[in-house]
């Protein structure tokens, strides 16, 4: 099966952006002011040009998209989107819980994604017509019977802007808001795949934040969408939801809608 | 020296409550909602228990005040304050930065603190007078030259009623608010402690919340107050500041005031 082969090539990007990531964490640098050449910087063009490298030498006629370098365009169906460090905020405080994000698309579409965290060493993956897996175990998003017993996670209000912070704060009302979750960046839709959040709520995210968490999430039986509850696509203004218990998908758009009323 | 005989003693109960809390985190169970024998409770409980009973063998002339399990009145000048899981919702969540908090008060006052993440097997380690420790080795908070280029942390805007949250953006829209970072409770002050971030502002923390972070935040050559730049003490209103430089206390105080002009 194809799409083994584009597992295996996965795994080898993440460990080779794990391999470049890991000598700057929480190294005596890390703790300087971020400028051209900081230690986060140096680390997410480190990790992006050790994946792009494996890519052109394994599948040249693949396209890349990259955060940090930008795209390039292939000449098959494929394209590759790279986030060699989500959660930069995160990884300059020391906090091991941000990730790389690796994402194949086909026709546009994401049919595999990675969320690797590299200090613990833990890996998500998630492929079109296969289950979830976390540290190569199968893992499944949890039920979730009422939006009012919903976890509800998301990075963090100062990346909401008046207007979407108010949506999100509908939402939040009919959530279990005692135990609202702030930080976490893609480490979130990992722990939701396993079952242990229900509900991820983001604006302002970009094809390379989201596009590896899509099958992550599906695979694992919840649901991603925008916050009207279509799919997600490249032209999206990156308002995301992702949903544990797919059930709960019109009780969310709902509650976020009602700020109009 | 007593104080090491102390920290030895410290290094045991939080040996002690990693041994408790570790079979629970992540547990299937762990995904359950919160009740009466929820995980994160059992494990709390289990973890307080442990420590009560090192303690009581130990040093039975000492006070003990626990989050769980309330205060047991000592007939010394000492009083042992357990916070066996500090972020229970990243417990429950399954995120690795919750904290077992451990303090040795004297006369009311903590000279001796530990944040222990079991999950990681990282330990900060403060006493009076002596340098903090990260898993033994120093460590220092790093110097912050202006307020603009500080990094804050808070672990939810959602523990700032209305009035303490205008405070908060008073002080945040000072700081360098590209970076701001939500989540982490007691974990946040261990990096501070490392030189990874430069200020926490939180309000609604009690006593066993901030106790042991203030030998861990001094002994690293920071300072915490109140959110007027007082001491804390036991009936301060959780208003709670951490200053990784100290030379940034005036302004840090100026800034959060500022909403009152």
């Amino acid at each position: 099966m194809k799409l083994d082969q584009d597992i295996a090539l996965a795994m080898r990007l993440a460990d080779a952006a794990g391999e470049a990531i890991r000598p700057h964490f929480r190294s005596g640098l890390t703790a300087e002011r971020k400028s051209d050449a900081s230690p986060v910087t140096i680390a997410d063009q480190a990790a992006e040009e050790a994946m792009r490298r494996i890519l052109k030498a394994e599948v040249p006629q693949d396209g890349i998209i990259g955060e940090e370098f930008g795209t390039e365009e292939g000449t098959s169906r494929r394209t590759w989107v790279l986030d060699p460090i989500d959660g930069t905020v995160s990884f300059i405080a020391g906090r091991p819980i941000f990730g790389t994000l690796i994402a194949l698309l086909v026709d546009g579409w994401p049919v595999l994604g990675v969320i690797d965290q590299p200090i613990l060493r833990e890996r998500w993956v998630g492929a079109s017509g296969a289950a979830t897996t976390f540290n190569g175990q199968p893992v499944r998003t949890r039920a979730c019977r009422e939006l009012s017993e919903a976890m509800l996670a998301t990075t963090g209000p100062q990346y909401f802007n008046d207007h979407e912070g108010e949506h999100f704060m509908a939402l939040a009302a009919r959530t279990d808001h005692k135990r609202m979750m702030m930080g976490g960046d893609c480490y979130n839709y990992g722990l939701l795949a396993s079952g242990q959040l229900d509900l991820i709520c983001e604006a302002g995210l970009k094809l390379h934040d989201w596009a590896a968490l899509v099958p992550i999430v599906e695979g694992a039986g919840g649901t991603m969408c925008d916050w009207n509850g279509e799919p997600l696509h490249q032209q999206s203004e990156g308002h995301v939801l992702a949903i544990g218990d797919a059930a709960r998908l019109e009780d969310v758009v709902e509650a976020m809608a009602c700020h109009h009323h």
